[in-house]
């Protein structure tokens, strides 16, 4: 055994022991081989003992736009068309490949000190994000979406999406030990039409790949849709066999109970992002709901540009806040069910059920640690209610993929976070402005 | 001058000028001497440099039950009744005055951590309190409120609460520089009764003490209120006169329009707890209408068995994420109007709207310093929008209370944390249990 966590408070996500108050974690390799209530018999090579810290799975983020890290505070609190169309578009449009590789970059360190250890990831210039997540030891699962906003000029062998995830898949497929997943996927309903659908299906089909999208976001793209087709977003993108794919689809505030068992019987995902969706104004998803449909919720930070961080505990607290608002009930989504969404239901969603998410023999270490030692996590009455409703990113002390430690205690081995920061300041910034 | 920040990002509160991207700030002992865009004339006995450092004044946390720090994860998740009268209300029974002690301040080092300068508090031993804030070198407006369950018993000179005013007022007030301020209050309409609350108000303008409650926090209250008196809580209370004191009113959520019209036409202060009123499924208050009706909003943790802690960043995001949510619109409570609720809207709450909440001479040098040096925070495209949106409690690197500094990078200047923990480990868990 090569690292041991000893008498350490472990939440496993094991339906049948989730909270270990004195647990024993044993790695071997790049994978968990013990976890009990008792040492091990095995010698470890190096012991790290646990008072007053925690040790969970680490947090998958089930949808984000890394590079958009650059645009943190960039366009705050305007009107989403006025927001999309006058500041992030263009703001978009001047990013070259040396800004998404420090974009990118940046996310992925605030990922890594967050207790993030996998992403669902939407962006452009999908190769030097495929390298970046490669290089920082992370897991990921991204594309570049088809998007085509006029459709009567639709060339799917020139979209420019696709021809990234081809190049990708051509250059990185199965590289860093399964850490990098390539999706196919589309940008929503309202950027493409039924010829891209189908074409980007077929094209997920003949390369065996999942799918990302956006998703009944807002009520004006959920009506809208509606209008143009007769049908809702789900109804239409299913009649063209987009969920015949195993899809992450992000947001769904406005999904019916129809699209919601729709996607449900199809196992696809969603990736519900609440911090996002209030700060958009574009809804609460009901997520109780979607959970009575039997349908996979995980949960999402969006772009920071729309949240502005990458703290998936927020995430974790603010899910849970807003179905005990939106059902009157403040029993509804526990602490444990609210981790969940953000640890094994992101993990299936990224189709890496058996790989990340949960503690337990077998599975990869991706392990987080916990610095106890505040005031505000103080008494650890509940470890669960800690972690859901007390815990921020920056409790986190150590972020673990596959044993590999990626940050520990303000350290980044990793990535070179000066270096990021001098290239976002020095080169990034004097470009978008 | 004492003390000078150099070269600095300040957010200064200042309507005229709220952001200085490179500013200097002077401190002559207790009070700031100098604010401005060049460096002042005169030299500084230290000076602080500013790099990738900004400072803001120090937040007001308008609504606390301090000591319930004791309490974080003792019971989450369950429905209001069970969980008050099965779980917190027995709990609170078993606390004696040295939980206090050690709960005021367990709660009062994590306001110190997070940049809460000052507290509006109500809570049981009204003088362990006051001991512990003047101690803490924090600033507080503290009361023990008024509760009768039973009114034909009621025997206003045998309410504990309010003895327990009076022996602080008789022994600590003028304590501490002005530090202490100690209140009146009742605890809420459906705990007391109209004899209560004229007796409550004589004994408020006998002493000239400030006031305050909660107020339709949750519908039942609200409604139960009405079929009572045909009144709302607001409307009852201000005819016995309650509203005639300068009232800070917690929660809120189920004002009318009327009732916001009479609590700001007597200045009272509202203070909105928006992670609390979403965790207990009360609902969400009406803040843009409120401010609408001119009433004075200010924001507040609740006790952290509600929340579960006392970072009042996440009260700034969380009011105008659900502003923006309610109201379907994005640019509803902006940045900088949220970060005003927990500082010049929280100090005018307390009286204290001369001294502190902003940076500027004249006031007193309640100060703390953000350390940017985080991926989270970078880049720094709009302070005011990294405050609101991306900051946490922890990125707090240095409080400052009068002056004096109460925490700085890890260390703790006025309270013992170990001992604290110690104490709560070993006499105050196991008596609770």
């Amino acid at each position: 055994m090569d690292l041991l966590f000893s008498d350490i408070t472990v939440i496993t996500m094991d339906d049948a022991r989730p909270v270990l108050s004195h647990g024993f974690v044993g790695i071997e390799g790049k994978k968990v081989s013990y976890v009990g209530e008792k040492p091990p018999e095995a010698e470890a090579a190096c012991v790290v003992n646990g008072s007053r810290r925690l040790i969970m799975p680490g947090l998958v983020n089930s949808h984000s736009h890394l590079p958009m890290a650059l645009l943190r505070g960039f366009a705050d609190d305007y009107r989403l068309k006025e927001w999309l169309f006058d500041h992030i578009f263009p703001a978009e449009g001047k990013m070259d490949e040396r800004c998404i590789s420090a974009g990118v970059r940046l996310g992925l360190a605030e990922c890594i000190r967050f207790g993030v250890v996998s992403c669902t990831d939407m962006y452009l210039h999908l190769s030097q994000i495929a390298e970046a997540v490669l290089e920082a030891g992370t897991k990921a699962n991204i594309t570049n979406a088809l998007l085509c906003l006029d459709m009567d000029k639709f060339d799917f062998e020139k979209d420019r999406g696709t021809m990234q995830v081809r190049e990708v898949l051509a250059n990185y497929k199965g590289k860093g030990d399964g850490r990098l997943i390539v999706d196919a996927g589309i940008h929503a309903e309202y950027t493409s039409g039924p010829e891209a659908w189908r074409k980007s299906v077929a094209f997920a089909v003949e390369n065996d790949l999942r799918f990302q999208l956006h998703l009944s976001e807002t009520k004006d793209e959920h009506e809208g849709c509606i209008k143009r087709y007769g049908k809702t977003p789900t109804e239409i993108l299913s009649e063209h066999g987009v969920f015949s794919r195993k899809a992450t689809a992000a947001h769904g505030c406005w999904l019916t109970e129809n699209d919601m068992a729709i996607l449900a019987s199809n196992g696809a995902t969603i990736a519900h992002c609440p911090v996002s969706n209030l700060k958009l104004s574009s809804g609460i998803a009901p997520v109780m709901k979607m959970r009575e449909h039997g349908l996979n919720v995980a949960l999402g930070t969006d772009g920071v540009c729309s949240n502005n961080n990458h703290d998936m505990f927020e995430e974790i607290k603010t899910a849970a806040l807003l179905q005990k608002y939106l059902t009157g009930d403040p029993s509804a989504l526990p602490a444990y069910e609210a981790i969940k969404m953000a640890t094994v239901n992101g993990a299936a969603g990224q189709g890496r059920e058996n790989e990340t998410g949960r503690i337990a023999p077998g599975y990869d270490a991706d392990i987080i640690m916990l610095d106890l030692d505040a005031p505000h996590l103080f008494p650890l009455n509940d470890p669960l209610a800690a972690v859901a409703y007390a815990a921020r990113g920056s409790d986190v002390c150590m972020t673990m993929v596959q044993g590999s430690v990626l940050y520990q205690n303000g350290e980044y081995k990793t990535i070179d976070v000066e270096k990021v920061l001098h290239e976002v300041e020095n080169y990034v910034i004097p470009r978008l402005k």
